[in-house]
């Protein structure tokens, strides 16, 4: 218990201090704490999951029916089936191959070991295991060094991508092919490092890439397969992918479809959460499959459960009063649950400062100081499990086979895997059983291993695996956290036990608290919440673990919060990625979508002449631009291109819907039918306005009047810096906002019309040639500006998205938020009561940090 | 396979001719259709689950802090704890007593046939059969006819509620009271009925009520408790509570959790989802709890599964050949699917016919002709039961207890409920074991009863069973669906093992193909899907099961739904709640919000006279008005009450943010700042504001001149018939929206100012006065005419909802679906690009037969 005490004092020293990020200190005018500074906060770009009903769309739109949508649903079945189909290959050759390298290291080595008589010659059982991993991970390394972003356990990234924050490189195929060779070799090489992370990343980057049909690394494979080219869709199947993953590496397929949509799909969509489910099915039993045929050779069963499985817990026959856990236990596992959450949290603030560590002392320097890095680890590993089994094991009694013919198979299925190391016949080393197996076999021991552990051996193992575990996770090699973390737990858990047992002589099941331990420690690292619990739950098997995983899981997240957050958010935080949480603190909204909003606005008009639109794209940032006509008292200041005036007015409009002309519209159209009622109604009221074409001109005359006041002109020059307030605030009517990327392609491809031409001989691009570029456009600096005439003018409104959602400006934060994160949004209006727009919101300003800040600055204010 | 034949020539006949409503009929002028007219189309309300962001609400969440926001959110966790506890008890009880009936009748009656020789005394134990039943059934049917929403499983009105839809009595004390009771008669009394739908509905009322406590019913309980008090929260709460209702009736937590999800949460909300499942969790613990104690004294353990639990699906140990499926399997499994859905279809289609018969000849007489039906059903029931037991049983040979221990105590279990019917020793009548049990034993029977049934008598069973049932659903008696569907699934899936095992010779596992056959036809019948699947799963305990129950599910389903709809949600459709879809259909996207809207709006001004709110309360049906003022170009026209008019425009400019006022409050509040630089840039932006008080007068001015030409008036007249169609849709500037309850609360509470006094006089109401009334709040003909002075004013403004989402006209069908759907709106105000109002959108304009009758009517016009 000595490390507990520690662990009280460490989190004091290590609890997060209130960080301010620089917006909030721009705004407060403070110093930059020195430590934050430090880290990078890049400017990561948004995804942009709503669709933009572009002109371009509306006619993909106009030409879809019935069967068209069909045929498309039926294209994303048969890819759902083949993502799942190849992340359940992915996970078999993985498998197949650390299973191979870790048998062969294993048992070379341990024969050796038991052969070994002197010292020497245990030192070269030593240098045997040490050549084996340091090689291992030597390659392990490198290939993590062609693809930095294959580092770690991709968890975070997945979880940045689905909440809808791109970052380079973490879905394109030598992604894939650094990962998911690279898990291999370092879990082979004896890191304590686990494979689910990475093959989720794995699983995710399948996902993405399949549906594509195409690659940046081999250019060659391009299939020109059009279909799924909107970070829409592709969300949809990285979603379905990272299920997978999970699904394969848990044997978890409802567990994976809840991971995906707690970390990414914001609102339930029926229709994607049965491909998800599907595609997470799909991986299991591929994987199933082909593992009971290669392994077991019973091909055409589906026994074998997931590659990480815990085995069957339950009471041998003869005994009527065991029990897999009672009411009084359960008190026990809230004392657990508080103790993996204590600990959970010292692992995550120590992971934390070495992470810090590690981005400003030895990112900037050279590449192969990471590698030197990997290989100190596992030097040091290597050295402290060998030295630990030889030297700290006991030799404790083997549990005598049962007399029931139903537990001898697996008492025997256990026994398998114990190390004898130089222990007397009918005991074993227990130090060597659980440092010298894979730790899948290590887990199976203190779940199910009837034979005893002493208590020294489990509190060095737990101490040993926290540290080291602690410290390679980082490294940059790929690794998984979730099994390091299990064993971790389940060595505490039954050190638990043994206490309860031995001490205080009670009647429990150990297996039971090696179980809730590890599910303790698990939840105290990660703080996954519900699609842990189902992952546990499917693990074990055993519904009846429901409850006491579940509170577990609850305590230790609640512990573990007040001291940090879990493990993943804080490699997402040191990354600086904005990310945006489930919903906003209730005291939020006390702000509304005006206080928090962009105000200074970059903006285009719906006719720009091509120099404009140039000079806009090279010297903002921004990624959208709203399109805008001006509400002016005189016109007469801008009056400079009569053309685009005329034109600007006529956009304006006929963009603008009123009650009386949609009235007329429908019934017009009505006076079709035959419904003799309508006609009546619509008779009457067009009566009114019919007899003379006075009445129509008078509408006309009307509506003129209610712009004429406000007739939108092009200034052709963008807001200056000698501007007065009210120059550069002027009231701007809102019509649609056109992304950069979208700005760049027009431009590009020379959409645009002569000054004395009309607008309707602008070449017009379709839908296809607009997303032919997805998803790496163009950069506005790529173009060649002598090819284009600066004096042509583009019209931007066939292009532009007409209408985005948008907010008002006293909307609460909760609901701009809610909006948001659950549409998906990239760039979210703000539009006053008539019609102007007074800001934009994007992901930045609603982040959690933005948000403090802000409110912050009201209470001030107030 | 003769009803197979059956099936398809019945399908050609039911399929659901394309019904057009009376929307569409009436734009397209036909005559309606007789059969359809017969079936009530009620005006049902929504439900409104986004938040009213008011002044008083405001108020509140000025007082909000985080201290008070963990309190609120801790009381939230004890509810959802006491929800789940007593939706446990309430389980418990039901199932106590249905045992407890359930085990008398067939005790006292099975005796009574097995001391039997003659004729004469079998005739006895009918009848006194008959009288048990009878008297259960006609106990159901009163507590029906006292509350008639008792009817029925519950799970439609449930899902409607969830979806947003307001169903009078739904979530009553009297309701639960009469479902909970009868539920327990009618199970206890033989009908072919189960108690899980009705424990769904059970756990829902109890999520509604015990967070409110108060109930209509008993007026007394009222502890003035005022958390809570809103439909979003009471949404929550109603989730959870269906939730744990599955979660004790399947003891499946996390199958339960997913039903709320899929049914009602459009939006993935983690907190909410913790909740739900911590409330499930507690259900099925609780109700473990107990049952382990009572039913078999061993306090303190959990080790019994849900009500209705499978039983373990396992291969006797000595077997070493024995797979519980095979790929092989996978084949049969997917036609049994088929099959299954063609099964549902058709009762689905049976079931539609007899519900609209019930609905036109049966609904409108009397109310005790359908104890009646009631009382026909018990007695045909018990005859065939009596009959086909006695006479259409065979006598089969038990299977040989093997020599394992293990499976000793399981096959004992199975044993205990055979029926040996004047068998000889060592035999069993199979068609006796089957209806002389409760259904779940008969369930269990078929799953993993060694011995084998005949096929004929599974044949016949099935064949009643499935008649039976499918005339029992929708009799006037609180009644499930899933038992008897399982039950029937799993007759036909033993008998399509029977064939495959006995005429193809083909070794296999009889309980899998029985469970799958329950699965196509529960699957074929409900169609629900993702939940389901994982109940399935969680029910059986086995995860290897999970690819073949969801393939077979899918299959099911995919086959069913090509005839007609699930049957719940066809039982929805006759009750003509306007429920919404997951999505609308790729093709709704050819039309706009401006296409669909409501453009005939009635609507309120800012500051109102008494009188006209009364008019337009009294003679209009709509729950929601907007809060406009007119951009009229005369304002001399409606010239009417000059304080009025400066009251409105004074809102007016208020209300409207502009850019520049944003970025001068904005400079000001940041003065008072200690950052120089940001000081810096706005002394530079005030310098040229601020100097003399001029700048201020002239941005006062230019706000002025822009809102001059149109000042707002107060014309105190409604929309008369003689106005012409620009008089009738003239523009219309939207301010917000506000509820016909508060416009009524505002009336009734005297909250209007005198015409020569300012609207600051007005009295106000806090939050608490305003939700006082909830759910129930008083209508606009409850008030006393007299008490009101119809010249007072009434200030709406700080009760309106001044930020609701709104949609601009040429938006996407599918992004109004969505955002309407995610957001649980109640009202979509359609603004146009100038801020003026030009349509409503509300769930009658989304529901499938209106988006249809819209899109053929556009394809008509274009």
């Amino acid at each position: 218990m000595a490390c507990c005490g520690n662990c009280f004092c460490c989190q004091c020293c290590c609890r997060e201090r209130e960080t301010r990020t620089p917006e909030e200190l721009t705004i407060l005018g403070e110093i930059r704490d020195e430590e934050n500074e430090i880290l990078p906060r890049k400017d990561y770009e948004s995804l942009d999951y709503d669709r933009c009903i572009s002109e371009p769309y509306v006619e993909v739109l106009e030409g879809m029916d019935n069967k068209k949508a069909k045929k498309y649903e039926a294209v994303r079945w048969i890819m759902v089936f083949a993502i799942g189909v190849t992340v359940g290959l992915v996970g078999l050759f993985v498998d197949f191959f650390v299973r191979l390298f870790t048998n062969i290291k294993f048992t070379l080595v341990g024969d050796s070991v038991e052969k070994c008589s002197d010292k020497g010659c245990l030192l070269l059982s030593l240098l045997e295991l040490l050549a084996f991993n340091l090689i291992f991970i030597f390659i392990a390394s490198v290939l993590v060094l062609i693809e930095p972003v294959a580092a770690g356990s991709g968890i975070p990234e997945i979880k940045s991508y689905l909440n809808g924050v791109k970052i380079p490189g973490i879905v394109r195929l030598r992604t894939f092919v650094c990962k998911a060779a690279g898990v291999l070799f370092s879990v082979a090489g004896g890191l304590f490092v686990g494979k689910e992370g990475p093959m989720i990343h794995s699983g995710a980057i399948v996902g993405a890439g399949l549906p594509q049909f195409q690659s940046i690394t081999f250019k060659r494979i391009n299939f020109d397969f059009p279909y799924f080219r909107s970070d829409r869709d592709k969300r949809d199947f990285v979603s379905a992918g990272a299920a997978a993953g999970v699904a394969a590496a848990f044997g978890a397929p409802i567990g994976g479809t809840l991971f995906s949509l707690e970390e990414g799909s914001s609102f339930w969509n029926q229709a994607l959460t049965w491909k998800v489910l599907f595609c997470s099915m799909s991986a299991t039993f591929t994987l199933n499959f082909f593992r009971s045929g290669i392994n077991f050779n019973k091909w055409g069963s589906f026994q074998l459960p997931g590659l990480l499985n815990f085995g069957e817990f339950k009471c041998s026959n003869g005994d009527k009063n065991c029990h897999l856990w009672t009411a009084v236990d359960l008190a026990f596992f809230v004392l657990m649950g508080v103790v993996g959450g204590l600990l959970g949290a010292l692992f995550n603030c120590i992971n934390r400062s070495l992470a810090k560590y590690r981005i400003r002392h030895i990112h900037p320097k050279a590449k192969f100081i990471r590698v030197l890095e990997s290989l100190l680890v596992t030097m040091v590993t290597t050295v402290v499990i060998f030295a630990a089994s030889m030297l700290l094991g006991e030799c404790r009694d083997l549990s005598s086979p049962t007399t029931h013919n139903a537990t001898l198979a697996s008492t025997d299925d256990i026994n398998s895997t114990i190390r004898p190391f130089f222990c007397p016949n009918k005991t074993y080393n227990d130090m060597a059983t659980l440092f010298f197996n894979p730790q899948e076999a290590a887990i199976h021991q203190l779940f199910h291993q009837d034979g005893t552990f002493s208590p020294v051996t489990l509190s060095v193992f737990f101490l040993l695996y926290f540290l080291l575990s602690c410290w390679t996770y980082g490294v940059s090699v790929p690794s998984g956290l979730f099994v390091p973390c299990l064993l971790c737990g389940a060595a505490f858990g039954r050190l638990i036990a043994n206490i309860l047992k031995v001490k205080l002589g009670m009647d429990l099941y150990s297996g039971t608290f090696a179980l809730i331990g590890a599910a303790a420690f698990l939840g105290g690292v990660v703080r996954m919440t519900i699609s842990l619990t189902v992952i546990l739950i499917e693990s074990t098997n055993e519904i009846t673990y429901g409850l006491p995983i579940m509170i577990t899981l609850m305590v230790a997240k609640w512990t573990g919060d007040i001291f940090n957050k879990g493990i993943y958010d804080i490699h997402v935080e040191l990354k600086g990625v904005p990310l945006l949480d489930w919903e906003t603190e209730v005291e939020m909204d006390k702000l509304t979508a005006s206080d928090i909003m962009e105000p200074n606005l970059t903006y285009v008009y719906p006719h720009t002449r091509v120099q404009s639109l140039v000079s806009i794209l090279r010297t903002t940032v921004y990624h959208a631009f709203p399109v805008v006509t001006e509400n002016r008292k005189n016109e007469q200041d801008f009056m400079k291109g009569n053309i685009l005036i005329s034109n600007n007015i006529r956009f304006k409009k006929s963009s603008i819907v009123s009650r009386v002309g949609e009235q007329r519209r429908r019934c017009q159209s009505m006076k079709s039918y035959p419904s003799s009622e309508l006609r009546n109604v619509c008779d009457e009221q067009s009566a009114v306005v019919e007899p003379s074409e006075e009445g129509e001109d008078l509408l006309q005359q009307m509506l003129e009047r209610r712009h004429a006041p406000y007739p939108s002109l092009y200034p052709d020059q963008s807001p200056s810096e000698e501007w007065t307030m009210e120059e550069r605030f002027r009231p701007l009517t809102f019509h649609g906002l056109i992304l950069r990327s979208q700005l760049v392609n027009l431009l590009i491809r020379g959409v645009c019309y002569a000054e004395n031409q009309s607008s309707a001989t602008q070449p017009r691009l379709s839908y296809a040639e607009m997303t032919e570029d997805y998803p790496r456009f163009p950069d506005i600096h790529d173009l060649d500006l002598a090819l284009l005439n600066p004096r042509m003018i583009v019209d931007v409104t066939p292009y532009m998205n007409p209408c985005p959602y948008t907010v008002s400006p006293n909307t609460r934060i909760s609901q701009v938020f809610n909006l948001f994160r659950t549409m998906g949004l990239r760039h979210l209006p703000v539009v006053n009561a008539i019609g102007e727009i007074v800001g934009i919101i994007t992901r930045h300003n609603l982040t959690h940090e933005f948000l403090v800040a802000k409110l912050r600055q009201h209470y001030i204010t107030i």
